[in-house]
């Protein structure tokens, strides 16, 4: 049974419910993925936590990793970006396997045949600050470039906040300008890293390059390690 | 913290999360309802245990229930019409409140405008079997008016299938066919009384009649009990 620790936010862990299963071969009901998702969007906040001395999540992330071991989960999936900056401190908490979510998008990009080089890199504040692709990712191959601190504060900041206030319509134009930037700066692809991005992505006419949608990563790979259920 | 008990099937469930979310009023995760999702689609077919002798739910549903208390739920919603055929025998087992659906229905048909008096209602052969909606909407001044044995056979039960399956679009024509043919027989408004029908019906054209979908309905009963959270 998958475990899946969200809420942050609570309409991209929904949006990773729904691609778990429109991605996953079925016929009926029961061949589908058995799952529990913990969706406890009072986690305190990942990127103010980390940049500006915020309540620290971590209590909050242990406890809904102790709910979903109580639930009977075999294996963990994380659709927050941000949260993975506590993803040691989790994984040294619990015996269950957790999903990386850098790994699945990186394995998304690979899918779409996206081969090592320069990529553009969106995400929250707090994600950008931990250098959570960098520190995995620049040791393969891959060279992250991130928006500038005048396009966060103009751009993806304010993104990323209109989809957490459900107004996904107004979040595309921003987000995709911040998108088109990093392409016109030598970027071969986008990765939306940060799981709300992808939702404002989806409102609006696709973008003319590849994106790397990390809900949809994390979705596969729990597909892949979960499917045909037991 | 509200529990929902899902799975039945999978899409309905993840799309129940979604409009949960998107129906809240928030303007940041943490104004959001938390929640947990038990998301388990082995629990035996509704349909087939009510008219054709198949394994009993009862046990798997007990199980979900026994979930989410232990997560630390304190209210149920059930994004699945066939299932409320065990409504009371669950209701029986937890000291925990289950919403109704089709209370819930009821009260979506009263927002939109919709009095008492002949409505359609499309379902599991299963749900109009066990009579769920006019066992307890009759007295209340509701006339069902549901698809011939022919209707159902020809284009409800295949599309609930279809969306199973993930073919939301394909569900569209045979669902929306079924609504029509209702309408034509006197109905004010259809009731989209299976958790399915609502995905397949959204795939397409907009009905030009009220259409009840009883996955809003049931996101909007829980978010008046369970908003602003605690």
């Amino acid at each position: 049974m998958l475990g899946v620790l969200g809420g942050m936010g609570p309409l991209a862990s929904a949006q990773f419910m729904l691609r778990l299963t429109l991605l996953t071969p079925a016929l009926r009901d029961q061949d589908h993925i058995p799952a529990v998702l913990w969706s406890d969007p009072r986690v305190p906040d990942r990127t103010a936590a980390r940049i500006a001395g915020g309540e620290d999540p971590l209590p909050a992330l242990l406890r809904g990793i102790r709910g979903l071991e109580a639930a009977g989960a075999t294996a963990i999936a994380i659709p927050c970006n941000t949260a993975h900056g506590w993803f040691e401190a989790m994984q040294a908490a619990t015996a269950l396997p957790i999903l990386h979510i850098v790994d699945a998008a990186e394995a998304e990009l690979r899918r779409q045949g996206v081969t090592p080089g320069p990529i553009g890199l969106m995400g929250t504040a707090g994600t950008l600050a931990m250098r959570l692709y960098q520190g995995r990712l620049d040791s393969r191959g891959w060279t992250c470039l991130t928006p500038t601190a005048e396009e966060m504060d103009r751009l993806v900041t304010p993104g990323i906040t209109l989809v957490k206030a459900n107004d996904v319509a107004g979040a595309y134009s921003p987000l995709a300008e911040a998108a088109r930037l990093l392409i016109a700066r030598g970027a071969r692809a986008v990765v939306l890293g940060c799981t709300e991005i992808p939702l404002g992505i989806a409102a609006g006419p696709v973008l003319p390059f590849p994106v790397c949608d990390t809900i949809d990563g994390l979705a596969r790979a729990a597909i892949a390690r979960c499917h045909p259920p037991a």
